[in-house]
């Protein structure tokens, strides 16, 4: 039988040179949208609706959704919560329908309407993510949102991580896919390789957000699998804790 | 004093994400249209134009040029040569002017008008490549044609190789260039990395190019320094063979 394809996308950029129809694609956001939506779900959350402007998601906030936001790293006036994982934990997130945008990972949803399905993902929830994908036995597309349309370490670090761990079920196709996974066995033989050279790495200090990477590094600290349908995501898994 | 930056662009498609206004950049087709260049020039070639259109490189045969081509790796009727790097060798070479269209490097060029200047690149004119841009202490940027737009593994390890080599001076800058940096060392630990990996390879095998990818993935064979002035490319260094 003949194997399903995975392939690193690592830009929004390259997806008009991919085949998105028919294929499962994964978008990844790690700092910090896709990892935020997984604690949210982690959370209880109901729902979040993904949006691209500010407007859009401010209209939300009558409807008795909870806003969640940022704009350049920064939190945006008067919404309930910025982007940061932490900030999507606690009781208010419990059954909450929540309206989020981001600066890269609405986007990239948005761009990959035509595909079979589109699945959130991040190393919080990066075991489910194998999981389900092996399951269905489809071709799967993990989409690095990147940063302004830029590669970038964190979210194709992360394709090349779920690429080899599907690598034996599935081939790897495009040479970006293999970067991608050369590039994660790289930070897996060099826990520091990250801090060390990062190019956001002053943008982090500066937004003091330390702990907020330190967490989106971690792996499987949720079971959940946020997918895309009908304008908004829902958990395909229900929450365990 | 501030060092100047090196970058990485992994794609043409990226280009317009950067600041190739006052950077040099250096176009990288390693497979096989920049390799070739440099070979025609280490062979005496007078200068190269290089064409969009099979069409605009036919019509330089009537004025006495060499016409070189190909399209999705194969040769073009009525062309003098293809874009195997051994038919620019020889007597047929010296003192020539070529016209050469290529499916991606000639894109590059062009998309790379702004810029300070525009040099080729090759791993057979590494050295060159590298010495002259210490000499310059101008940000770079290091341009992967790539294949149709995507990242291939020979254009972008090679813009890696070159941003390793001028690591001291310059400050690497973009997530793309780590990323490249370390493909290129990952395929020093190991010499197979490219053959086992590329994504083309079967392309290679059916278009019985071997001993060209061999020849091509040699380096410092040729002290060349093609560079793009007025609508052609010369050799900034007079060939020395």
């Amino acid at each position: 039988m003949k194997k399903p394809k995975v392939i690193v996308c690592p830009s929004p950029l390259f997806l008009k040179t991919l085949p998105v129809k028919g294929s499962i694609v994964v978008v990844i956001d790690i700092l910090r949208a896709t990892t935020s939506m997984c604690v949210a779900f982690g959370n209880g959350a109901l729902e979040i609706i993904p949006l691209e402007s500010i407007e859009e998601c401010r209209a939300f906030k009558e409807k008795g959704y909870l806003i969640a936001g940022e704009r350049d790293g920064k939190m945006i006036e008067g919404f309930d919560m910025g982007n940061s994982p932490f900030s999507f934990m606690g009781e208010h997130i419990k059954n909450a329908k929540i309206a989020m945008t981001t600066t890269n990972g609405t986007k990239c949803i948005h761009a990959s309407k035509k595909a079979h399905q589109i699945l959130i993902g991040a190393f919080v929830n990066m075991s489910s993510i194998i999981h389900y994908l092996k399951s269905q036995q489809r071709d799967v597309i993990l989409l690095a949102s990147g940063w302004k349309d830029k590669m970038n370490l964190e979210d194709t670090a992360f394709g090349g991580a779920v690429a080899l761990e599907l690598e034996n079920e599935f081939t790897p196709t495009e040479d970006s896919t293999r970067i991608a996974m050369t590039l994660y066995e790289a930070m897996q033989k060099d826990k520091r390789f990250f801090i060390k050279n990062a190019t956001q790495y002053d943008q982090i200090m500066g937004l003091n957000i330390v702990e907020d990477v330190k967490y989106c590094l971690r792996r499987d600290l949720h079971q959940v699998l946020p997918i895309y349908q009908n304008g908004r995501l829902v958990n395909l898994i229900p929450k365990t804790v």
